[in-house]
């Protein structure tokens, strides 16, 4: 079958490569997915680091796991890399754990062309990018996502931050990274529900941005589910590029910006995962729910169709995700009093991102607030 | 002597006032300076301000100062206003002290369109900054600099820090205040010495960029150790608008940039810092020493006439400032090795700004090791 003498037979062809540019100026970078990317990662990271030295921050859950094949293709690299592995969690979202990486980064005498790895989900690139954004007033950094959801949000929009005791990600920065880099492959060892929270960002970017690619995640849920390299791939790659044009025209969340658009959901969402200390849901899950919500506050706003809001639910149900709260959770009147809480005691407008239709949607900032009550009503499981 | 019905007489006429422009792009900002400018801080604040709540941070010398008049000026511009007091001294510029302050703004309930005003000297601004450019991924500071020092260094180039344990400025950002109120009245309460210090970096930019006003320097410093206002404002003006133009033209301190120019007499000085613990030496008055050597330094590789160099030598006196070292100051050896230490653990090179004439300084990094240990044999006091 093959006559070519360089690609001799029994070598499997090529993966498809994919390769989402963000574009932010002389802040741009590439998002590059390819499944197996993982043992070329060294040479890739050649290519665009300004030093040898190099900090890898991950967690013991993940470093075990990834970190061999990483370190190899580091070193295979020639560089001088360090590793610096955290105990898994939100936990890791701390000053005090960042004031750690610092003595780490010390320690590995980083300085200003050294560059910082975050392996593992959201938690630690957003940790190890707080970190990259301050160490020295800003060193390099680059994301190696390993769960679904940190590949389609987190890599994308240079929030970087860690908690405050008073409010999750109250100290941060925007700061790029200098690449992404994920390999779906790395998939294969996510837990099932995690991977299914993933899915439901996903979908939100086919709600707010694209019915064709809502429609895709449609045809291709049990695939999805199944984790097959080729959707997944299409999956995260048209994810990122949906989130990439959005920050691209809005970097820094100015008021009214597009960035807003994002939020389709969270406003539930937050107000879902505070009530219940983020212990009852995974943010997906949150996210879920709260994009069901969002579609029906927007059928009883009149702006979406019965069917429409129909659909999207079945999306999320086939995924696996939960569309209603459970009979246990809190009461809907503390639920509703959290999604004002925040807003008030800033004076701000509470704001809701609602769909027209599938694919488009619009922040609104007029939503009674008898309107928003009522969708806490609505049946649980 | 005064027909004009709506000036009466006994009035005095308006003191001269002075804006230098920072031109970075969208985050360019005015430096305001005019004696009794204090007085009237609130309604400046309030055409720049986003939004109507503030927190002042200043430390416990300079707040029972100037806070009271501060706080009428505010008040009467209706904002809302809290205010941190800290204990004076370096010791505030630590990740520490910044999570106290994280803490005062959730107290005073800021959100990302509030604002920090900076009141105090480079500790002050640089901490301030740092919690500004942090919390809730940045927000909005002003600087109303009360030293010297801190008025022609720290209010242009929106450099912020805390130190690290291991060392100085290891964790800050690159964030530009909104603006910089600058009241040359509140130069009447700094001590001598550190009036003394400020005029070093005054002398450091005649030097290094701009012999009219090294000249301007030599004929007022009498005046300006007076502590006249008019002479006082024209020197932190022309300050200020040196070391705008060259921030301007590398906002983030690039490989090679002109910003390095900065450090004139700074390789030295650091070195002098470091080995007495910063203890012995106010920072002006090592770049004073610091000066003085490079100029020495400049004269050996046969840059810069004897006579230019005898010239800057004479002015930092005539200021008051130091131009050598104790008797009892550190061994040269030590000195040496302090200059040398931190670039070479860090692989870099050792890089001198020298003068070629008063007025013109350039980078080199070809100082050979014995050029530089020489200076350290220099007679001391």
């Amino acid at each position: 079958m093959n006559a070519n003498p360089s690609e001799p037979a029994g070598v499997p062809a090529p993966v498809a490569s994919h390769i989402v540019r963000v574009s932010l100026g002389e802040r741009s970078y590439e998002i590059q997915i390819q499944a197996g990317l993982l043992a070329d990662l060294g040479s890739r990271l050649l290519r665009i680091a300004k030093g040898r030295r190099l900090l890898v921050v991950t967690d013991r859950t993940i470093g075990p796991l990834f970190g061999p094949v990483l370190a190899r293709s580091l070193q295979a690299a020639g560089f001088d890399g360090s590793l610096a592995e955290l105990p898994p969690g939100e936990g890791a979202k701390s000053l005090d754990v960042a004031k750690f990486l610092y003595d780490r980064c010390f320690d590995a005498q980083l300085d200003r062309s050294s560059c910082l790895v975050a392996l593992g989900g959201g938690v630690m690139g957003d940790l190890t990018g707080f970190v990259a954004a301050t160490y020295m007033r800003g060193i390099d950094f680059v994301q190696v996502p390993t769960t679904l959801l940190s590949m389609v949000d987190a890599s994308v929009g240079g929030k970087v931050a860690v908690d405050h005791p008073r409010a999750k990600n109250a100290i941060g920065a925007f700061h790029q990274p200098r690449a992404v880099f994920i390999d779906p492959l790395v998939l294969a060892k996510l837990p099932d529900r995690e991977l299914k929270a993933g899915l439901a960002e996903v979908i939100k970017y086919g709600v707010l941005d694209d019915r064709t690619f809502f429609e895709f995640v449609e045809s291709n849920v049990g695939k999805l589910l199944q984790r097959d390299a080729a959707a997944l791939s299409s999956a995260i790659e048209k994810s990122c590029a949906i989130k990439a044009r959005i920050v691209g025209e809005d970097e820094r969340e100015r008021e009214g910006g597009p960035r807003a658009l994002l939020n389709l959901g969270h406003t539930f969402a937050h107000a879902i995962e505070t009530c219940t200390n983020y212990q009852g849901y995974l943010h997906g899950e949150a996210v879920a729910i709260g994009m069901a919500m969002a579609c029906e506050l927007s059928v009883a706003r009149k702006l979406l169709s019965r069917g429409d809001a129909d659909r999207v639910r079945q999306l999320i149900e086939l995924a696996g995700l939960p569309v209603k709260l459970k009979a246990g959770d809190p009461p809907a009147d503390d639920l509703h009093a959290a999604t004002f809480r925040d807003k008030k005691a800033r004076g701000g407008k509470l704001r809701f991102v609602l769909a027209t239709s599938i694919g488009t949607t619009k922040v609104f900032d007029d939503v009674p607030e008898e309107a928003a009550r009522k969708i806490w009503d609505l049946p649980r499981d």
